[in-house]
């Protein structure tokens, strides 16, 4: 579980409630139901439109990367392909059809399977490569879904603000003072909710899929350059050289000791 | 139809209305036909210089692919693909002249029409790839439409609320707080239809045709790989294998069942 | 003439006079001699610094476009270098050079030329491209002007209000709301100003000239697409259907009917 | 000297100075020495943070620039360049060695004594590039910096006003309100002097350093260019043709009357 | 140590103090540890939900680099390189084994290690630019920080304000203006913290780190660019003409007289 997103956005929900007691309100006091539904009704609205129902499904399975990554033992990976290399190296590429039924990641089984096919290495690029740019622009839906909601949010959080206003605005012959500050609280609540919404949940999120794609393109680019280099027969210290080249040095350290 | 533009537009529009009723305003009192004009006249006569009257003309046109997506199947067309490159390998590639009466998509046929001609495939993918990239130009027109209108409206919806600021000011000194906050209110009308126009319809019109036109890159991208891969004489297994990265792995499946 | 840009131009003007009216103001009240100067004066002067002496000359004889579109027929222009091609293959490249005389058009005369004086196609290729590049730098500082001025005319609008503002609370002790309404409203006076001439005029303008800019480019791009295809003894056919690529379906037509 | 730049701050400075003027204030009454500290010093602060003690003394080197620019008569440097072609192709590419003692253009040396050395011209425009690109990041500092104070001091202008503001919240007990007015418009003053500095100072030079860095470009592609056609024994009527079209149409005229 | 970081901080935070003595207030008056925890600590939950609990971790170690550089010498790097190269020409690559253990900058003896291994020329350009591309991700993660922050920051400043109104509309019944004040003034502090913490440190930090990652870039370039040439037997002058390109012309007088 990632405790970044989580103690995060805990923190932040918590902050806030500390904020609004430090101020001397009751938490109650900006509880309202309405400016609620105005504002992330109309914000969910709006990134609707701007999507599509499918990608809406998608939100909870791509969002839950968020908190729960793609555990990719990058090192572990790296470590397989050096092996795969040697033993090609040693008994032919065919040897690798019986290493295929113990691995479970689907990209790295297509590009070993197509390997031991004796498919044409610019084929076998091409191939992967067009599959790689389609898982990303399919995850890419969940950081999108969350940056239009991010971008909607305080939009619809100050058109809110601003119904309250021409409410308030109309009643003002009243001249009570207290019902024009009651008047103009209620108005903030909808942008005190968007600006929220956004900051705090939205953009954060945003910016974390995209991270966690930045990572997936890393895994993938690794196997992609590792089964070229095993179908090109290159020295196993080579693929290492190459491959570890990914890992920030503390990690290579780990592959080292590994004794590849 | 796409429920996602229908049903995010029908259910912002309600939201509002539900904004307005829940702060005690009738819909009535946010209605005003000059306030309307001036927002979306100005934004509208600011983006028709940004564009062009043929523009202007095509929004219709564009624009309704945001309500009734082009439905194109792309498992179907993957299929359509490797099946007339099992014909080509087995009957040459002039067998392919039979199918094109019926194909309905000018593109393809277009290529088809090329491979069977004889072209060189450098040639074909240089014509294909011009065409969908003049395709893009020309659709591109109607998200650019509803971009500019969105940038637009908020602009005209704040000169608006400026006019009626200035004329409220000047009237200052009748020292009537009601008629104050009638002129306020009433010049903050237009900066709400303004932000609503741009943030729930225009904008998110934009995002769903740049949307749109995504999808059709990749319908178009998957025939000029199959239509190369097909002149080239690929095996068919290898034409399956390369077109199927366009699809997610749920439709994957289905390409499977067919038997390909 | 372009009448989207001269009705829209016209148009929000007499929306804005509309407002103006609509408020109960009389247009002499928005008129404001000196707020102009301050903020049109300011506006141009930012954006003459940002550029220099000779763009601003240029501002015109570019600006003419948004207007005046330059009258590229492309489905004639496709049937021109058709024919040359037709030419070229019967009674050879030299032969264009009677052609030579009845073409108006320098770039396409400056290809035609090369081709006949025999110069290597990657040297056509080069000389035309850098051609076309060097077009679209010159062609570029009338948008840059229109988008630097709509930058900066908000920036000295808003200029213009604070020094007002500062002006009308340094008076305020005088404690007369006519007199503090009169002076809040001449303040806001600039900031109309600008606002109204960055989004009905120059920012609209930026963007017109861009698209004039893009349309000019296809026209560019079509004719070096011809001429190398001339000069490589392209099959007539091929050139027609590389080239009517770059029109929408809809001209296609014409150019069928005219029997090439 | 850029009469542009010079005649648009001076006429920028005027006009404030007039709008100041006409709204009944004496200009002494928006001077403040620690408004002035506290907007540009906190803008240059953190601009110096952004950036690096060795390219705050590279500002006056490169700002220079804006009010003098290099003086590069780009058609003159056409003719040296296809006269450089004519003689090589005439003498020898040796013979250019005598040239070399009278460039004074370090650049255009550099390259002509690479030539003259007999390096592979492969290995020149990669030596050639290298340090035109070098030579871009180095200018680049200048406009940089004047873009980060241009980025920054409308925030510190703000962070004065915020302070000007609590300070006359905090005094509000007084009820008088003259203070207020004071208290007020002193609070505005860092905004304007902020928003001033940034739009008529920082970002116009920002954006002039990068059309004198454009142009700058552009000479030393021409010289690039030029060194290896001279190097692949080109015909000078084409260097000229290759070379004449980084030129406007209007100076072509002007090269082809000095009779090359 | 970059006095550019720490004197531009200290000098930020002192005109700071001065701004607020200078309008009579007491620091201590915009000193809150509430609003402190409400802005510093929302911009950090957002900014930890962006990230993940590794880049958190990293920060320190990442942003020392803005106070501390890396000293890179890049003349005697050049220098190093031209001897490495005169060394191989004269002795054969395998002569550099016994200069490896003097090298302790890892990137370049790696590079070093590689040709004299024998590496294919090819493979070794993959190889560091590989490496140089994963070292330029993983020092992003800095920048990006502060990026982050320094978006976030303002955004929560500006939430504590919404709620520091809220509550002083509520009790604006009292009718008090002295508490009025007071309320309004403590919901600009957090305003006040938020546009100070971003626009005086976390953003001038993101641009300084970014400088930084470019500084790099240039010195590994310049790595990259000298292995190849030695690995390729480049004549050591070209190898010199070569990579002083990289240098300001102030320091390639120091590379002559180093006599190289």
């Amino acid at each position: 579980m990632d405790i970044a997103t989580v103690g995060g956005l805990v923190g932040g929900v918590f902050l806030m409630f500390f904020g609004v007691v430090v101020n001397g309100l009751s938490p109650l006091q900006i509880m309202d139901p309405a400016s609620a539904i105005i504002t992330f009704g109309g914000g969910a609205c709006a990134t609707i439109v701007a999507g599509s129902m499918s990608r809406l499904f998608n939100v909870p399975k791509f969002s839950k990367f968020a908190i729960f990554p793609r555990h990719a033992d990058t090192a572990q990976l790296i470590l397989t392909l050096v092996q795969f290399s040697e033993r090609a190296r040693r008994e032919g590429l065919l040897s690798l059809e019986d290493d295929l039924a113990n691995l479970d990641e689907p990209f790295l089984k297509k590009g070993i399977q197509l390997v031991v096919d004796g498919t044409d290495p610019e084929l076998v690029r091409n191939i992967l490569e067009t599959d790689m740019q389609n898982i990303r622009n399919r995850h890419s839906e969940g950081s999108t879904f969350w940056g239009d909601l991010g971008f909607f949010l305080p939009a619809f959080g100050m058109l809110g603000t601003l119904i309250g206003l021409i409410q308030m605005l109309l009643s003002l012959s009243t001249g009570d003072p207290n019902a024009i500050g009651k008047g103009m609280s209620a108005a903030l609540i909808t942008t005190l909710y968007g600006s929220f919404g956004s900051n705090l949940v939205a953009l954060p999120l945003q910016k974390k899929l995209l991270l966690r794609d930045g990572d997936e393109y890393v895994v993938k680019a690794i196997m992609i350059e590792g089964i070229l280099s095993i179908q090109s027969g290159d020295n196993p210290r080579i693929v290492k050289d190459k491959l570890s080249s990914f890992l920030p040095p503390s990690e290579r350290a780990a592959l080292d000791e590994a004794g590849v």
